[in-house]
């Protein structure tokens, strides 16, 4: 199968060196901005790949979300499968892609958009043919995770971590959407909708690792805990929770053993029990690798990652809950109902009761419009 | 797809009840034992099976080789699929196996004969196909990883963890398979054959748990290292390594979180990186749920598991090579290269210089020829 690419960036060329590789795939044209299709192979205009025989399947790995989407439904109109790396473009426009995908018969599927290498969304996808799935989530931001990482490992502060993410690469230079959590929100919320055919797209929380200082990294040391970037998704009534934060697990936890810039992703199933999946989720190989495994599944036969039924919903995070660190201004300690607190220069470490994620991320909100400073994170019990 | 069975075991049964409730799936008839068919849907002739135009694929959780053996090709030739979860037919029947399948259009695809619900092979398998794998490996036997768990976090002794395993019905009354390591070799051999296209059936060496004892335990906890049973594999000239022996990890491996009865495979691929899975590597809905995978694969056209290009091979464990910890007589200790000896009460506790596998293993096998009683773990760098 004929394979063409769109977008020539570090996934890109990434995918196009593993074509010329694969079995029963091989690169076909590649579409550049106009003035930068310097080889015979690169081509300026969308028709040349969607106007094209040859071509049996679209790689789209532009990001964002305009001309993708544009892009994206046109390749499918034409008949031509795609295999996209795309999280903001899958989030907010898969199910009505998913059903140009159907109504032409090609597949659409996406699993490099959700822990780049690590196989997650196939192996949830095929999981959900014979099985519940009860639960989904894991460290699916590898920026995030090699600065915790640092910052745990030679207790570094996060200015220091975060300028040496962005030397290597890892971090991008506005890294707003990797450490506020957004990134990992995303990603779960495609978790959510191939698991639980439903799509969240309001009533989310994301709390990301940007206030989180040295000394709160030692207090966890001191606790027996690490500190890792969690995502969580579930069932619960029509609906599914869905959120990011901090997350301290115990030293046991597979978590813990992820290291460096690397993802952990899980699955709970009614029969298949606990799944755990850890791998590199992103950089050019790995994120090609799982465009590539995507586009083996297609020749397989293998058409449908984004469930018929998907709908979009509003999540709802007032039923799930646990007990959270928090650091603030001794002040507002009060504010929480507090298992233990200790106090030091002004400053509060409080461990809560158990409090419902809306609770502690709405209160969280709260406190920082009347100026706190806050960092919390959720304990894994 | 009505699905047949062969078999009405612990998986056989779990397998029956998944397939009333996957989707595009459904249960067809279930061979048992003269006498046994109790229920209408049960049925003592294979003939019964083969011979039904309604039945699409064939699940075999009989175990062992025949009459496994001869119906799976019966099966095969009467243009069924076949699924199977029995790692002994495969590791001896694969290729030929394989060839009928192929001859005949058919699947036969058998994820769960390694890792139980870990979706192991069914990764490898795909990942085969545009990436070059590095290395295979893993805890492979639950049986034995819930017993080193126990002794590790319980310090208890090997006889009454093998006993808490057998109560539990985690090991059969005889575990000689577990224990020695042949389970998780066959496992290996099977992954291998997936990766590497190559089937090792000489060569191999196993080395299981039987003489570990307490005080070994807790020599590793006061060196920071946890024993698991770990099985590896991996390509070297015209052949493949393929082995399995206790192994010290260190407190920073994913190994480490694996508990009680779990598995943990993993992969390294050129572009894909380290792949790490982590699931029940038994058990009957575990096991059942990987069944279940293959007969959804089977459905989007999956067919091949067992490479075509698949040849048997004489392993080649000379070149592969670590330091161990080596236990035995003090009397012995002068016939290892050794970088630290401690003695006590006639024990020598022996870590050694860099040794192959084979060197190791055959050095062992020679003293204990002599009488001298042996434990060796290699030592993860």
């Amino acid at each position: 199968m004929k394979v063409a690419i769109l977008g020539f960036g570090t996934v890109g060329q990434g995918v196009y060196e593993m074509l010329q590789k694969a079995r029963d795939l091989e690169p076909g044209p590649v579409l550049v901005r106009p003035g930068k299709a310097d080889a015979d192979y690169k081509v300026t205009d969308i028709s040349a790949i969607t106007g094209a025989p040859s071509v049996g399947a679209v790689v789209e790995v532009l990001g964002g979300i305009e001309p993708a989407r544009t892009w994206v439904e046109q390749a499918l109109q034409a008949g031509k499968h795609v295999v996209t790396a795309n999280k903001a473009l899958v989030a907010q426009c898969g199910p009505e892609l998913a059903a140009v995908a159907r109504e032409k018969g090609v597949a659409l599927l996406f699993s490099a958009a959700c822990g780049g290498g690590v196989p997650f969304l196939h192996n949830l996808a095929l999981s959900t043919r014979s099985d519940d799935i009860l639960s989904v989530g894991g460290i699916l931001n590898g920026t995030t995770n090699y600065m915790l990482d640092a910052m745990q490992s030679r207790g570094a502060d996060y200015a220091e971590v975060l300028k040496d993410a962005q030397q290597l690469g890892y971090a991008e230079a506005d890294p707003t959407a990797d450490v506020s959590g957004l990134d990992a929100l995303r990603k779960i919320m495609l978790a959510c909708a191939v698991a639980f055919e439903k799509l969240p797209c309001e009533g989310l929380y994301n709390e990301g690792i940007e206030s989180l200082t040295a000394d709160d990294v030692r207090h966890f040391r001191g606790m027996g805990y690490t500190c890792r970037l969690v995502a969580k998704g579930g069932p619960v009534g029509d609906t599914v929770f869905a959120f990011v934060e901090p997350t301290l697990v115990p030293a046991s936890a597979a978590e813990c053993a992820v290291k460096d810039n690397y993802n952990l992703a899980r699955y709970e199933a009614k029969c298949a029990g606990d799944i755990v999946l850890i791998g590199q989720g992103a950089g050019r190989y790995p994120t090609a690798s799982a465009v590539l495994r995507d586009l083996s599944d297609v020749i397989a036969g293998q058409r449908v990652m984004m469930p018929q039924a998907c709908v979009r919903v509003t999540a709802d995070c007032s039923g799930c809950g646990h007990p959270y660190y928090v650091r603030l201004p001794e002040a507002f300690a009060g504010k929480l109902p507090c298992d233990k607190v200790a106090v030091d220069n002004g400053i509060a470490r409080v461990i809560t009761k158990a409090l419902t994620v809306k609770e502690m991320h709405d209160t969280a909100a709260a406190l920082r419009t009347r100026g706190a400073q806050v960092f919390f994170a959720g304990i894994e019990e």
